[in-house]
């Protein structure tokens, strides 16, 4: 028997109904395949949180550069959404500076993996150089691999950056083709009038290329740093074989780069959270991917990711320590 | 300002886009409008688990009646999944014996509240007498009132029962008026023959009695006692200001019965998880309910209940805990 074979006996044997579990019993056997094992384990979970500011922020977002580096300040104070989520999952926060455009503190949550204060605004020219672009993939995987070697089992990756929406919605525009109007949302929260600005904008970065781009093209022209460092992170997790738990629109983006430079890598990703941004949902229906929980969030952060931490950990649970029937009738 | 909405006014000074937490942000009023406070906690949460025995298990279910007691002991153990899913939560276990046809050791977890070896067949008469309906509801309530003194702020309610969907089905009928075939699945896993069986059975059942009854004359007629107990449950539980976590069919079923005595007992109601089973949908429709989880799940335990209980605790810890966004301006 295969391995995703002998997964689904074991879920079989256990005490209750055949597939009574659903979703959990999928998560499970997806577990089992990642890990090797028929008893997987949730060890050390990181809730692993890339920050990076953009050049073209101004013309795309509600809200100011500044409070990428406000919001990462709120990350190591430790009294943010996603710190709560993650305590309460039993798993640690772990903050990466891509790329943000301001000095931030030495802390013993972050990871100083600065590339440069900020991308270049893309309606101008390329967000970042080639060479940047490849620094902030290698820095990525280093954290990735330094967070395995010391026994992660599963990485809940979340994002800060001010005006990465627009960026999200050039990459997967220019990577998978879907269209500039179904991945353009509102973001972090603009009106009617901003959400026209924004899509004045995108319209004119997208003109600037070429209508399709590689995702290494796309990464250097529309950046952003954090963004690069997610789709390097979803590869070296997937090398690693750790469970990559997608978070929302951005991270779901960074998958679709990831996919289309490594498309196995999907097998290790579990999908966590459908944002309540529209755009969401056409990056999902690329993947074919259904995520675990649909509350109506949109706040990034890797707060959806944290928050289907308890579900791996039930998954894991029900192949490793859950009775057998056969306990039962003896 | 009302508390709701001074709750509301709290959320939306919070550090993040205002409603971006969706329904974690709804949950969280309806949690501080329970406890009526500002700052709701989780505290002492219990996984309460109602078991007993139907009469007409062997007309209407896959497994016999034996099974019920077989999984009590599971429970008892400590591995069966609604074990693994309440200890992930932080919660504790309490199992009922509302009316198993066995007799069952004595156990720390376990409450002896037996109030007979299982129900009569209500294919022949009606599953219990008045006085034993009033000793079920009177036990039950009891036991919430022991946790609630106790400290219990949080009380996810689960049960087991071999045969309890076709009382289920039975009682909501009778009391909400919904129809029968609407209400009548698989249960644990009938084939087709066995739920052609099952429909027949119900409806002779059902054509025993009157086209409607009250909630207790319809638990009287189609029993179980633990289903009469989970009624009480929610009754108490909300007289006592605890959130109550609705589960899937049964204790669904139990809350169209407690919402028909007393409608005000669902505004301290959350529903779970919706179940894979159909019947699952009429009822939640009845009460205009929108689970938080969808999984696909149909065990039954109390093990959707228990799922759902991170999402309380990230709940109560946004407007318990999180930073204010003039904390970032500061």
């Amino acid at each position: 028997m295969s391995l995703r074979e002998r997964l689904q006996a074991r879920l079989d044997s256990k005490a209750k109904p055949i597939g009574s579990l659903g979703r959990i019993e999928s998560l499970a056997v997806q577990l089992g395949m990642i890990q090797g094992t028929l008893a997987p384990r949730v060890v050390d979970p990181v809730v692993l949180v890339f920050a990076g500011d953009h050049g073209a922020a101004a013309a795309v977002s509600a809200y100011p550069s500044a409070v990428t580096a406000a919001m990462v300040g709120a990350y190591l104070g430790g009294r943010a959404a996603v710190n709560l989520f993650a305590a309460q999952a039993g798993a640690r926060l772990v903050v990466v500076d891509a790329g943000v455009a301001a000095d931030l503190p030495a802390h013993a949550r972050l990871v100083d993996a600065k590339v440069r204060a900020g991308t270049r605004d893309w309606r101008d020219g390329a967000a970042m150089r080639v060479a940047e672009l490849d620094l902030a993939m290698q820095r990525a995987a280093a954290v990735v691999d330094g967070l395995a070697d010391g026994g992660c089992t599963v990485l809940a990756l979340g994002e800060m950056g001010i005006g990465n929406t627009a960026s999200a919605a050039l990459l997967v525009h220019k990577v998978a083709g879907l269209g500039l109007d179904a991945l353009t949302g509102r973001g972090a929260g603009l009106d009617d009038a901003g959400l026209e600005r924004k899509r004045a904008a995108i319209a004119a970065g997208a003109a600037r290329t070429a209508v399709r781009l590689t995702a290494r093209e796309a990464l250097a022209e529309y950046g952003g740093f954090e963004v690069a460092m997610l789709a390097a992170a979803i590869l070296r997790g997937a090398e690693r074989r750790t469970c990559v738990v997608i978070d929302g629109v951005i991270v779901t983006a960074a998958a679709v780069l990831a996919h289309a430079m490594q498309p196995e890598c999907l097998a290790c990703c579990v999908f966590a959270h459908r944002s309540s941004d529209a755009a969401h949902g056409a990056m999902l229906a690329h993947l074919g991917a259904e995520p675990l929980l649909d509350l109506g969030m949109r706040l990034g952060e890797g707060t959806g990711a944290a928050l289907a931490l308890p579900l791996l950990r039930a998954a894991s649970a029900v192949l490793s320590d859950m009775a057998d029937l056969r306990d039962l009738v003896a």
